[in-house]
């Protein structure tokens, strides 16, 4: 009963068995690779573009390098309030690209794009005091569970472009929005607007395995240095090449991600039929967000199920009572229907 | 006849097999899992201490985080020429740390103990104008195949510590270095007064794992934070941790080296012994440098060997002439008798 | 009738004349000649205990290496939601502490303690992920001329210091507040708490002189190189501390301040017995924000009338109409009785 | 007898006439003001082109800021190993440009062109581990009193432009060299190549005015955020754009620097003419660096002569026995022929 989150559970065996054979061979270092080549051709096929890739060892490093690479000094970047880079980096975003990032509010995770336009008019591109807006990051899947509609990261898009802003997209949990949406790679960023993709693996069935995707290569020229100097260049940059060979290999990521899915859609209908606990907003990734009472959360954990407390949100339709406590639960490829029901089992019994 | 560097190998089957064993499971991600702190104790027995162990992407990712936990402003960090931190990382530890590198000359990538002196003497304390000395650091085994004796180290951390100087070592090559002295890793270190260590596996038979060491902890106690805003803090950390594990199960880190080593011996006994090429200084870990006619490298080359042409030092004592060139030839512990011969083979060939 | 900003003003003649009598001589640089010293120990008289005084050449300078002082990686300062170093420092105070900005809400520039308690609960000092509170920053006066008690200021103080955050004072109109509440320097800081200060010269009188003054000098012991990094280090020095030593004679700074506070209080009182404008809220130092009809601020601006529009606060009591503007009236040492008086009858003249 | 530094001196009347003028007027602030504005157009002037102006607080500011303007990430500046860049200014220029200063040999603060060849190859474009050469930057005149002639600074500008790179001018002393050579401004700058300039004022009779000068516009379009960010945007800008008004008006900064000079070759002359002393190497601009003995120069300190003792450099032709000293004297605009023959007797009398 792991659902503390998707990090905790180990590597796919594919991708095992891509990894031993990959380390008997020699080969370049420092991604120089036939594999590390071939992987990025794999990635223009996947995006039905020529892109440009950089693979680094972090999801919040793809995060603070693509976002780097945007960078304008005196730069404001605009996020989500509860989006990764703001609460959950240590900084690493402001670091690396020198930029401040500015909260947008909105419902569960998404930007409401209104607030997005009044943010950015208090940043013109002239305001030498404030300082300017410069890039817009999106999350999808959204830290909250919610998912972004094509129409709405298009809106998020346009918006951005109009103050000539580049928009980033933080693709964590990027396999488990894509095959909620049942939406291509390419409809799901470049054709709806978005330029820079950080490209999760780790989450969902990798061991490491995060890439930053730029659909314009030209805005990728200053990465490889920006990259080397921010100490994310691997020397066995091949390790990573061969894990996204094995996740890309026939749909496997998207398996991975539909597994993870349907774990959560399974815990979510069993919260819904339950008496004791209720889902404190509507999901639809392999996140779940549930209210239920304190004893019953604290008798689960002591039953060994794992999962974190979450700070409620100030746009609670129904706000959490006292007795109550509002949990976060993720689910992964490595989740099983055993692993839900028995959680559900435990909530059960009150 | 891989020659061209160490991390141009794969990874141990011990390894692997460790790895594989891990990614069954779940765990506690972000390196609080049984296993992150099983193997920092595993750390604390190797070094016959208390220590403290951060995991992180890279060397140049150790380097830097470590150099960045000694900083101050307007700090100057003292390091070989050579030094991979000056030469090799695009300015990475310059920027982790805001110090900058401040170059020490000496003969085959070891610093001249006077004139680390009369560097150190450039900065003092109080040169609010120059900068002042903050730090300073060596390689072992050092870039270009030597190194330091157990007694050298010890004349470098009395001068760095006469002059309220932290010493770190960058230890990409440390077990190579270690089994030619035949010391142990306290010896090596912070018996002879090294205060921080860059502890490289993925040089010597892991694909990815690199530690920073601290000898006293109450010296660490900013680098999580350091660590985590340089967006070197892996979720699932304990894949690096496996690594070490089985790299430091019954001495299989030193054996390693001790087989690199070796196929470093029978490259330079071949060396020796040939009539076309010559050993262009004495080195003793994985790492020969070689002077032999442009015609036979490049026919070697061509023949499949690889190897990287190398800049002539200044300080050769028998200067690389017209018809030659100068070529550096890295062993690992995937390294076979036969490839060397092999490539003896070819030198011989002329 | 300038009103724009307290910026717009010249320098007081006693100012000039120490200027003067400076420029013809020779004298240390660089900050060390007898006169730089001699105004440290005249900062120590003024705040009745030694202090640590470093002059800087804009108070942006002095916010930002104060915060630098007090940074740790991965560290964030709470300052009010509308601070200067929140809104007007094109992100220089991130840029030279490398710590994040977070705001804290609370009416008319004053930080709410509740809020502040919550924003830093936020931020444990073992929170990797999300930062640390790491110090604290507010503005004596607020950017929106309001005054912080002395009691208000204890508060605050307490706690960040019960959350071991060292507090920040932006003094830009340090001398305006302290008149208002008949308070000393050391009443108005250190006997409250305060533990580092933006001491500004140059909106009250000279034309530039701002210093950063440290409490406890043990805490300025990086400072010196953090200023010859930042490029703060006059080689004039002298000329700063000419410039604090006229106005810190025969208490000429709290003169000017009371001459400032008095036109703004004359802008008040007329401003009050208007027909048609009303004071936006009420103020106590050199600022004044009135609500107008947009014709009438048209027309005095047509007249020569200089002030700003000012974007209206999230918590005015009575919102601005349609067909009013809010706009901001800053007086100086140089604003005259008739100045005042002059833009009353424009106003009266609707 | 002021030999220390010119930056010893106060400030020429004129200068001081022009700042009392200014001191009694209202005037927009930030840079803004009517005055700025007429000094930026007189720039233009006084370099026969449309250049962009930004007044900041320090000649290491504006060496760092410009550098900044040219950064690129991983990017390498190469300056003279003695450069002010690289022994003077704490890591400054490293901090805001985040590239790393990379030293060139020459004779007595001169790039040697061929040194620098060599070394700008040391880091080509494609370099992502060495990093590569981003911008050149040369001292005119230089530390140690040395001119480069309008042919040896197109020399230097070819060589950067060749491979890319822009060439900055360090102008602390620019009036000095520019009235020795006899050239007008832009014959010493564009014309030649210089693409950037720090245009000082400080150390020639002002006593407090730098300047950034782009030649190309289009290069100067992120300083004005850079320059905000940095802290460098003095509020009372329109003070330093005084004091350039009175520097620039009827030749005002060539009369003091054909002063300043004069009195070192008064210096000079006096020096060379001496038994008792000797000049170090031949300088032409406002330094003159002399061997005398110990006792001689201890002697004259204890009878108020005021001068650094000097760093024997590598290259000294006759190098500093044990009985002697190396010392620089530097004259400038308020230097008396009264002090400098007050100096020689006391030279004289050994």
């Amino acid at each position: 009963m792991f659902f503390a989150s998707d990090n905790w559970a180990g590597a796919h065996p594919a991708i095992n068995e891509r990894l031993l054979k990959e380390s008997t061979r020699f080969a370049a270092a420092y991604g120089t690779s036939e594999l590390d080549l071939a992987i990025e051709q794999r990635f223009n096929e996947i995006f039905e573009r020529e892109v440009s890739v950089f693979f680094v060892a972090t999801g919040t490093a793809a995060n603070s390098l693509a976002l780097a690479s945007l960078a304008k000094p005196g730069g404001v970047t605009f996020a989500h309030s509860e989006a990764h880079v703001i609460e959950d980096e240590c900084g690493a975003p402001d670091f690396f690209s020198g930029m401040r990032m500015s909260p947008v509010d909105g419902p569960h995770g998404k930007m409401d794009p209104r607030h997005l336009v009044s943010r950015i008019a208090r940043y013109p591109q002239d305001a030498v005091h404030h300082g300017r807006a410069t890039a817009v990051t999106m999350t999808q899947a959204t830290e909250t569970g919610t998912i972004y509609t094509l129409d709405e990261i298009e809106e998020i898009a346009r918006i951005s472009h109009e103050h000539g802003l580049p928009l980033h997209m933080d693709g964590a949990r990027f396999a488990n929005a894509l095959v909620n949406l049942g939406a291509t790679p390419a409809e799901m960023t470049w054709k709806r607007g978005v330029d820079v993709l950080s490209f999760g693996g780790t989450k969902n069935g990798c061991w490491c395995a995060e890439a930053i995707v730029f659909f314009d290569p030209a805005m990728a020229k200053e990465l490889p240095f920006i990259r080397k100097r921010s100490a994310q260049l691997f020397s066995k940059s091949r390790f990573i090449a061969a894990q996204f060979e094995a996740y890309l290999q026939d749909d496997l990521w998207l398996d991975l991600a539909r597994h993870a899915n349907a774990m959560a859609d399974r815990l979510r209908a069993g919260l819904n039929g339950s008496n004791t606990a209720r889902l404190a907003w509507e999901t639809r990734s392999n996140e779940v967000f549930a209210v239920l009472p304190k004893a019953t959360a604290k008798a689960a954990g002591e039953k060994g199920a794992k999962f974190y407390d979450w700070l409620e949100p100030k746009d609670m339709a129904e706000p959490v009572s006292e007795q109550d406590v509002l949990i976060r639960l993720v689910t992964s490829f490595a989740t099983t229907p055993d692993d839900v029901d028995a959680f559900l089992r435990l909530v059960a019994a009150g």
